[in-house]
């Protein structure tokens, strides 16, 4: 199943304090139509829930496609179209279980043995990252580098997501290295205008 | 669908210190059969799965029943018998399309609207709580009292579990009060000797 768009824009509120149902419309009304919710230090089911189906609703009226990060419970609650799993999350078969073999399931790697690994799951598309450095995530994994990326599109036969430091300078050339998307956090949700800065990502590689 | 027994404890360390499996290795040791995986701090999928996949094994070879709070999905992923769902937990519906009709699945209810919203799900057990005054939360409930779990148990079919403040001086009483369990965590977590409060515990309602 290919993925639905080149651009995979991730709402994770990061540390600036805005509302990931305003960041989701923003980049919505800016073009995307491929978004994840990652919310990592939201505790409360709740909340998390509340957030997932305020995007849900607004994902589903725009035609978009909407994932959640990790918590395939609230993936399956929300009727969200799949969840997105870490290296230490729910095993992808536990996941494919509960969500069925329609779901969009991906699987974050970061290195040739994890590609490895996961080619043996049924997960619906792999992640790669980070391609580049990123300020996303407080304890990143080391660079993977856009030659590696090269190689791994030679490894995978599934659809392959570049994730890490991608920025409008480097999208182009990222997709044209073999990803069949990428993956942004921190150039739109830290953009000062989201919807021109989802627009203008996605120009740069329409 | 009964519960399988009238004691219905939960793993929970509050600030204990101690560890999940070692707690449950106790109380089965002390002869409980029925166990809840209670982790409301663990932000980490990956740390909740390990002691719910750990606890699972035990329980699995001790022929008890397990059931975990809140995570539908690592319910599903270690294959425990059911949920535990508070009010502001999945929809009861959602957990029940995702582990399926034999499921074992809870809902706390604090009170006679809960009860009746409730009755219009398919939870296979309601909780009611807290019966007494408790030290198990940090911001409880208001305390039900035993006047209403007697009235609770004229409105409500299915099994109904007490929970709240209930320890061995007052767990006959609440049986005999309706109740066809009784849930409890301070007073087995916090006490010097799990295995023995168990089974003492368990002799004052034999």
């Amino acid at each position: 199943m290919p993925l639905p768009s080149r651009l995979y824009l991730i709402v994770d509120p990061l540390d600036t304090g805005r509302d990931p149902l305003t960041l989701a419309q923003a980049m919505l009304a800016g073009g995307a139509r491929l978004l994840q919710l990652r919310l990592k230090h939201e505790t409360e089911t709740r909340r998390f829930l509340a957030h997932a189906a305020a995007i849900r609703e607004v994902t589903a009226a725009a035609g978009a496609t909407f994932v959640i990060n990790d918590r395939a419970d609230i993936a399956a609650a929300v009727r969200a179209d799949g969840v997105h799993l870490g290296q230490d999350d729910l095993p992808i078969e536990a996941a494919r279980r509960l969500l069925g073999p329609q779901a969009l399931i991906g699987l974050s790697t970061h290195d040739e043995h994890q590609l490895d690994v996961a080619a043996h799951t049924s997960a619906t598309y792999l992640s790669l990252g980070p391609i580049f450095s990123t300020t996303s995530k407080a304890n990143p994994d080391p660079v993977v580098g856009i030659d590696r990326l090269a190689t791994a599109r030679q490894m995978v036969g599934r659809p392959l997501v570049a994730i890490g430091g991608i920025t409008a300078a480097t999208a182009a050339s990222t997709l044209a290295t073999g990803a069949d998307a990428i993956a942004v956090i921190s150039e739109i949700v830290r953009a000062p205008d989201v919807e021109r800065a989802t627009a203008e990502l996605l120009e740069s590689i329409a």
